[in-house]
């Protein structure tokens, strides 16, 4: 465990190793020696009520807020996290894991199968939305925290929240979902397949034995990541930053890089190769499409009888998961007769809107958790 | 040069070989020895003033109406062409051939470069729009015709009917643009900009040697049809023909394809891999990343001397080319004072909408082409 203290804020890095209790999938399939690395950030209070949950997305990680020594980048949603911003680490302790099935510290298809002495690859069992918040709540009791005071998450994030609610509704006092679905359309689910199909058809793959190998599929990796990043952004958000722009001078016509659009891309991907794994790209994408916790009718039972106050967050320019899918996530929870407040923010950055600092949208957060226990922040007092 | 008479209509396969002409392409480059494969369907009448032209899209042949002996496949665009269809071939003779840089007859990147004895690959030179202008042109003179009734195409077809306009508007008397672009905005340059990334980084791309090697960048090319399929089509339409559905029984959680979408674009992925080339699409696409003919304001000084009719289609669930993309082409149109007809069509299967039998969609073309020299069609009269 590390831990440093910058001007800004008090930052734990840490790891939840836990081989003494076998993990039970929804699939069946267990997993041992399970490890689960996290931030915290903020101090815990002595009543253990101030803590704050957050799921992360996709390609996300443990490493939401502020910036390690000697690093010059910060967390993935240091917008919102830190002293003064809208999740305040000067009044909460907030926690931030790698998922299960991802590739930063936690365990995932990449770690080691004790069963063999390799990395598992595609003999990880298959996860479901609901092993996330099983690990999730796992970490919450190991921390000694009862009752979070908010679990918070935007994309896959989001779509955790809605588990957790389903699953376990009386772990949090308010719960945030943001530019989540509680079902892909095939569209969703189409883009979804072409990335796996990218990485899975790519000879560096080797049926998923590649770590073995000392070799990856980073064209199939590569793919996958600049097509998912059109459909993070929107056609204005990349029109205003990029246009037709040529990269450098003028645009002189070949098949590499000339337009500044693409050398963006090319970036993006480089950086994702730098610190992500295909196998975790496959393991958590797959999770999102089998998502449909609405189509069981008993799911909402627990949540209907222990209802909470819950912000649902959408971006008009988002069409990966556009305001339709969080509007249908406010209709099934005010079928419960849920205290659900919507926001449809106008945020001109695509499904990525959730990551920017957008004013309005940044105070419903603040003002929906300025109110906790009679612990209002002064801005809004 | 075969040709058949079938029941609804008479098609011809031929292709125009001149080695006598090399073509000077807008890049300055030069290739002899130019192939242009072509199907016509009807007949040129006495006055040879029936003839309709059509340009086919990226993924497109000369094959645009009817079915060939033997085969079941109908010509991509065999609900808009044929006896009594909106382009009717009872009246009319259609010409189409297959693009300059194609794969289906026509030179293109995959011919032999008579300087080697070998395939092109990426020695063959980069096109312009109006390379495919100037090809066309040597084919409607070979075919003896001074002037055309129509110049008609959609999406990169359509672009090529403007590209005709501002090049050489006293070819034809009217011009159909449906579906298309003056002018890629970012998001579509970055989608195209993918596909071609999947196909030149695939190890079976060899440097655009392939061929030479008897191998093929399948995975690159399957990977680019696949995404490219999906900005074809809607949300709308692949939510009501696919949904959640799955492809057998229920859905049984695995990578493999679970989905009804995901074996569909599987398919697609198949069937292209087929009929196209990997060198071919890179070719094509890339011509529509650099096409911007209103950036030189001198490009449209002969259509405004010679001003003729115009009709601009457009679909409302198109998301690759949107209504946008069309209205900019109307204003340019316009600001020469020209004739311009727009019709914006509620047609549900996105930018693929203009190959669907959409009963106002063929009615705007039916009727635009209805009064050409008094020829009245009887359902219009």
């Amino acid at each position: 465990m590390s831990s440093i203290r910058s001007e800004q804020m008090q930052a734990t890095d840490a790891q939840l190793a836990d081989s003494a209790h076998p993990l039970t999938l929804a699939s069946g399939d267990k997993l041992i020696d399970l490890i689960i690395h996290y931030e915290t950030y903020g101090r815990l209070n002595d009543r253990r009520d101030n803590a704050i949950f957050i799921c992360h997305a996709l390609s996300g990680d443990a490493h939401a807020a502020g910036c390690w020594p000697g690093e010059t980048r910060p967390g993935w949603w240091d917008s919102m996290i830190g002293p003064g911003k809208p999740i305040d680490t000067d009044r909460f302790y907030v926690i931030c894991p790698n998922l299960l099935g991802g590739c930063q510290g936690s365990t995932g298809p990449s770690s080691i199968n004790p069963k063999t002495g390799h990395p598992f690859g595609l003999d990880f069992p298959l996860l479901a939305m609901s092993d996330f918040v099983a690990v999730h709540r796992r970490l919450v009791a190991f921390l000694g925290i009862e009752s979070l005071a908010a679990v918070v998450g935007g994309s896959l994030g989001g779509m955790q929240v809605l588990q957790w609610l389903l699953d376990a509704p009386t772990d949090m006092t308010k719960a945030i979902i943001i530019a989540a679905s509680s079902r892909l359309t095939a569209q969703n689910i189409a883009f979804s397949a072409v990335g796996r199909e990218a990485i899975m058809r790519d000879q560096g793959f080797a049926d998923g034995h590649y770590l073995e190998l000392d070799q990856s599929p980073d064209t199939g990796l590569a793919i996958a990541r600049m097509m998912a990043h059109i459909t993070y952004t929107s056609e204005g958000s990349l029109g205003r930053k990029f246009g037709r722009d040529p990269q450098h001078g003028d645009l002189t016509p070949q098949f590499g890089v000339d337009f500044a659009v693409e050398s963006y891309l090319q970036h993006q991907a480089e950086v994702f190769l730098d610190r992500f794994d295909a196998l975790s790209y496959l393991y958590l994408s797959r999770v999102m499409d089998y998502f449909d916790p609405f189509a069981n009718s008993e799911a909402t039972s627990q949540l209907a009888s222990h209802p909470l106050p819950i912000l649902v967050c959408s971006f008009t320019s988002d069409w990966r998961f556009s305001p339709l899918h969080s509007r249908r996530i406010v209709a099934k929870l005010e079928q419960l007769e849920l205290p659900v407040s919507y926001r449809e923010i106008d945020g001109g950055f695509g499904h990525d809107s959730f990551l920017m600092d957008i004013a309005p949208y940044h105070l419903a957060v603040a003002a929906f958790l300025g109110h906790i226990d009679g612990n209002h922040r002064g801005a809004f007092q």
